[in-house]
């Protein structure tokens, strides 16, 4: 049976919007409901960014932003099991095992954060690893994919299909400009490589697009190891 | 040895502003080292309110939508806590028992709700009776205390001291005239006058009040059972 | 799938007579295997009053006996889940969260107390709206119902059919004869009221009402949202 | 620093008499407080054997039972818990690790009962071994310690001081008399064997007993290894 | 349904062998998709006497000594569970409630050790009688089952079936000889004597021993109650 | 107050000799008692690598493996867990909230892996940011520190002192040789450089080079942010 994680980003899910969220989790239980074993994950998203902000200039230490950040992220987390419940447990995993205990159960496990030091790119790519998914697909909010340059550059063109060694030379010189935009992390890169997983970035503003990756139209970009 | 909880409305929490949280846990922090012990109970606010409004558009049931808010206020709680932190366990407590443990080692509780159908009113009246605490500090964001009337109906009047049967009868009529008002609900009232807890509503927009509020000044408005 | 809770009172189970429980356990297994789910709570009856009594007695606060009582109808509710095992996990829920994990993978819950400040009463409601259920069995000893009066005053006359207003207005006339005579608390009357549930109380000394009332008779007190 | 473990027959706690059990727990205390280290175990006595009966007439097995036991020895022990707040923590421990982390942080532990197929006799050892207490007290009911007979037999003598091998000795004549009568099984006296650990017996329905015990007083009869 | 419970010597798990895990795991899963509940639990092996030897050297009691032997058991235990995942749950039961509840969700719960004083032997009948189990397995590595005398003595001869009576008495004479090659202690004997549970002793260092004995060959040396 | 961490190879613990554990604890003591707060990181060593290496044999994929090195790398760490008790809790901490639990009671953490997918010295640098330790002290088995090429490439030479990037550079250059000398991970890197943490690594086979290094002896390799 195969088996799919889906990452959703932070900005998509908070300040929650009832047409959207409401279409998004129909489309997840719609893949789970072809005999497909899926997991979910959430990023912290705007969320996560008001308490960090804080946290940050009040002195607390990288960790305890970073705990805040993954708090945020399961509270979104936890706002979509509930409506994916009974389909999903209410209680949102806070490590691998707990994912792990969810899909041999049946059920569709929906995750935040796990960890200071990584992102919730690199939790979907840990659970896709443990849970034998060999597709992610990453929802982004607004943007159609990975583009040649960062999105917003003039003349940036959105890639078809590119190697995770690509992303890795993309993302990093998106950072010599911007600092902030982070598509994939280290970790994320490395699990992708070593277990062969393939991400697929779509614009999961519009939550259709989900399913149509997921049958395999060619939207987006898709990043293969390598 | 004396015990207090203090009450703080969402809507102060979040969205996070820095000066406001700084000087916040400075005055928690401030009662704790005086030999006081301490609890606080941090309410749900606009956060919640977001989560909650989806959730019924949705439909989803009153109890989801209600254990969405526990969550919300759960998050505003972790973030006071990790601002706390050592004074205060990073973990949010979930019911009254985990309270009392956090209390017998000497530290602050932060606590957020505890159960769909209560709202953290409750949660702080249940607390304050549990830890022995004779005096529950209410903050207000931007409201002075209790007032005769609506606080924005004309010619309203700020109030002293009053009894918890007058402020349940304030209380009533407020909902007949607004329906969301809500400075504390029933079951708040019931331990309230059971355990003989005085609450002390305060306008917590200002830090300082607490303080002030604490060492016995006349500010807000003073709820004495009976 | 209907959904329905069965309150017991803590003074049917302990101390326990074999082919009372034995039946009692029969009655809800089969409500269970007719494909409706159901879930159980548990008072804490005589066994609890004992431990509470000394309590109090040796000066312990109001919310260490009310813990006291949800330890003994947390005792009661595990013995009925020994006997329902495997249809009910042995582990009693502690909350609603895990009242929903066990509903959802199939089984029965057997809840006891959950907080101070409330009675299970309020926690057999807190449930039934939690899974969505819209009948509450709330099984008496030696009771047949609501009576217009105290049951045992001259004239008493047993109710068909009355609204919740009704059921507090008789309520709070009880108490003021009693005080001890509690059918109901407000937390469970408002959870009724906002998510309309039905709560049938019956003559629960006679295990066999129980399935006659969920099957519809018209037997002990039905009371209705209102 | 020494450390010694408490044993309280389930009898003296359930039904709780409140002079006996506030003079016990002030004992209890008052050891403490010298600055021995202190653990609690209570058995269930006959509040487990209620539930203990009824489950084995509805063909329950060994194993349920001796959960059921456990589960009421469990609540007594919460009861001395919550008397002994805030020198015990409310938890009642469920295992051995559970014990050293309270006792690590210098409070009293209180169990019942740990698992099938042991009594609460053996747990108290399990405990004094893992703890490095030298004394056992064990509290009987009505019961002055061990006699050479069975202390209802005609001419039964109170013993000062015995072998844990004559201990044995007795108590298999006692068995084949009478079946019930269990002052200790084989597992609390291998461990007594394996670590050296002495067990005092001495008869608790007159809480300043122990004390005497504690300070060396020859009360009771004092078991030692060999 | 049947019940059964198979106990793997720790010395088959590690140093762990690919050939045999893998086999063994094979075997077991066969069993348990023949219809019947199968549970299993491993011992320390050389890896538990390891660590426990310089605890022991370095005068660590002997409570930590077992807990040690028992968290090593534990480690074998979560090997054979993640091989077996998700036939098995990856958490490694840690007593005898929480085997019941993996039990009742259809799966095969891998247990180690419980609790100190009390060997894996004893764990695999606490198990056998809280499942209902009328059979343990017990693998012994390279040794072919019970012997009338040390396996080792000249002379000594297989035994095909013998009462626990003899077992033990045979075990007593051992340990005269040996002091360490423990096949049983008492808590087994005595739970598998007051539920009436077989104890069927193979040589699990071939995997295939296992089936035959679940299917009734007679191998190896079968122990039954009396 | 300083807060420093010692990761600990896993070749260091198992097998375990009584000599050197002894001593590690006692240096580790040593450096608690003078006030600083200490947390310790265990790897998983030979034990893990046994384990992984059938599981990768039998097919089981990457993240299993990973789980069972960090199940072995928690089974070292219980090991100098229960030598240090009661400085140390027994409890192993699994996620970074527990660490700063126990260091939040003054007491000695003792944690192995958390995660697939990072190693333990990525679970070192995570509790140092989390504790705010500016220096952790990593103990490696009979290697002096970093080598300007593999240390046993003919020639190569111990470095005193070099930058984060440096080691990067070298360990890259190792990879390339040797495919698993591990000494530090991505993350691990990128942590102690967002966070300007020091990574002293030293020889660890002599328990007393701990000490030094911590009193600012300038024994093997002192890496530095940058």
């Amino acid at each position: 049976m195969e088996a799919v994680v889906v990452k959703v980003s932070g900005s998509l899910v908070y300040p929650p919007r009832k047409e959207y969220v409401g279409r998004l989790v129909e489309e997840i239980a719609r893949i789970h409901e072809s005999g497909t074993r899926v997991a979910v994950v959430v990023g912290g998203g705007p969320l996560a960014r008001e308490y960090i902000r804080v946290l940050r200039e009040l002195g607390a230490n990288q960790s305890l932003q970073d705990l805040a950040g993954i708090m945020s992220s399961r509270l979104n987390a936890y706002f979509l099991s509930s409506l994916l419940y009974p389909l999903s447990p209410l209680r949102v995993p806070e490590r691998v095992e707990e994912v792990l205990e969810i899909i041999a159960t049946g059920r569709i496990p929906v995750a935040g954060g796990f960890e200071p030091g990584q992102s919730t790119n690199a939790v979907a790519l840990i659970i896709a690893e443990a849970i034998g998914a060999s597709r992610v697909f990453n929802l982004l909010n607004r943007v159609e994919g990975v583009y040649d340059r960062h999105p917003q550059a003039p003349g940036a063109r959105l890639l078809d299909e590119i190697t995770l060694s690509k992303l890795e030379e993309i993302v990093s010189s998106y950072e010599q400009e911007a600092g902030k935009y982070a598509l994939i992390d280290h970790m994320a890169v490395e699990i992708a490589r070593r277990s062969r997983i393939t991400i697929h970035f779509i614009d999961g503003s519009d939550p259709g697009n989900l399913y149509k990756a997921f049958r395999g139209e060619r939207i987006g970009t898709i990043v293969v190891p390598g």
